[in-house]
């Protein structure tokens, strides 16, 4: 059987989860690609070129947008983040499942364009753990903190706009339910041929 | 939370294992609810009614369309096969999920009038198994199966017309499949009301 790829779109505030989540899923599922985003931010502790984003010059960035390269791109307190796109289109057409990681505007930017992806919104269970959450990552300046609060909660509101909503009160629990998703979404019936596969002679 | 429930049709050509993969997941998932069809067909060995279905008469179930007592119904091998309305509407209004096991015309059926159930679609992994599945059968008369495996395979046409299909060669890996499905469509942002839960103060 030669299927198609599945996009599958890991998304939600900045708090949320967002990269535990996608690297727990990807250690326990080979079958899935990442795909990495690009971005003009500094790099966060821990964080490698390469592995977690491309780190760009802004103008190396702008360049990109001209040249149509990116699948979506947003600016997010005043920092550029995008995917590139040619990478995500060979591995859907080779019939790799590759997944993004990426803030609410450019998921909703990428699902106009491609609605068969799988949009996940992923939800911290509440105001408290959100705040808690990003005053624990010292790189961010207090101020850094407050804009993203407020920016949060109104990408919150989008919530009802993906496919599905996962609460991450527990990462692992968080994972099992992402992986059970794309466990359905493999099993969508145009992603299978019957007259090849079950009706061939 | 008081969401409403999921209505789950587990749905098939005879032979797929409907019947195996809807046991297994109502021992191991007690919160789910399965919905007892009503048939004019009589017990096979080990079925109980009650349990397995409500066997009654052919006046009965003619008074039961008549009164429309019933979500679907069809006559399948000279035999009448339904759904009584009343204990699926009940659960799901309560937030019950419940889960219906059904032939292919009745879930099709019930898919027109009940678009947000989830209509799953049991294959067998083969023809050849298939036809094997339905001669282990020691009830049904070899004409009766002839008749059935083609049936099966207008059936099998029409796998498309469900959200999800689910081949099951081995039924421990199907159980656990239609349980992903399961677990994704509780994750649907429409069943959540953020405005109640993530915004009340």
């Amino acid at each position: 059987m030669n299927r198609q790829g599945i996009l599958i779109v890991l998304s939600g505030p900045s708090g949320a989860g967002k990269g535990t989540v996608r690297s727990h899923l990807l250690s326990s599922d080979h079958s899935i690609t990442y795909s990495i985003s690009t971005t003009t931010r500094s790099p966060r502790e821990g964080e490698q070129e390469g592995v977690d984003y491309f780190f760009i010059s802004k103008d190396r960035f702008q360049q990109m947008i001209r040249e149509k390269q990116l699948l979506e791109w947003a600016s997010v307190y005043n920092y550029y983040y995008g995917t590139p796109k040619e990478q995500v289109m060979q591995n859907l057409a080779r019939g790799t499942d590759v997944v993004l990681e990426i803030d609410v505007q450019g998921a909703l930017q990428i699902k106009e364009k491609y609605p068969m992806g799988v949009y996940i919104f992923l939800l911290p269970p509440s105001r408290e753990v959100l705040a808690a959450r990003l005053k624990s990552r010292a790189t961010d300046a207090p101020e850094e903190i407050d804009t993203r609060l407020k920016w949060s909660e109104r990408e919150i509101s989008m919530a009802k706009r993906y496919d599905y909503l996962v609460i991450n009160d527990d990462v692992h629990r968080a994972v099992d339910t992402v992986k059970a998703i794309i466990t359905a979404e493999r099993c969508r019936p145009y992603l299978y041929n019957l007259e090849e596969t079950w009706f061939a002679r």
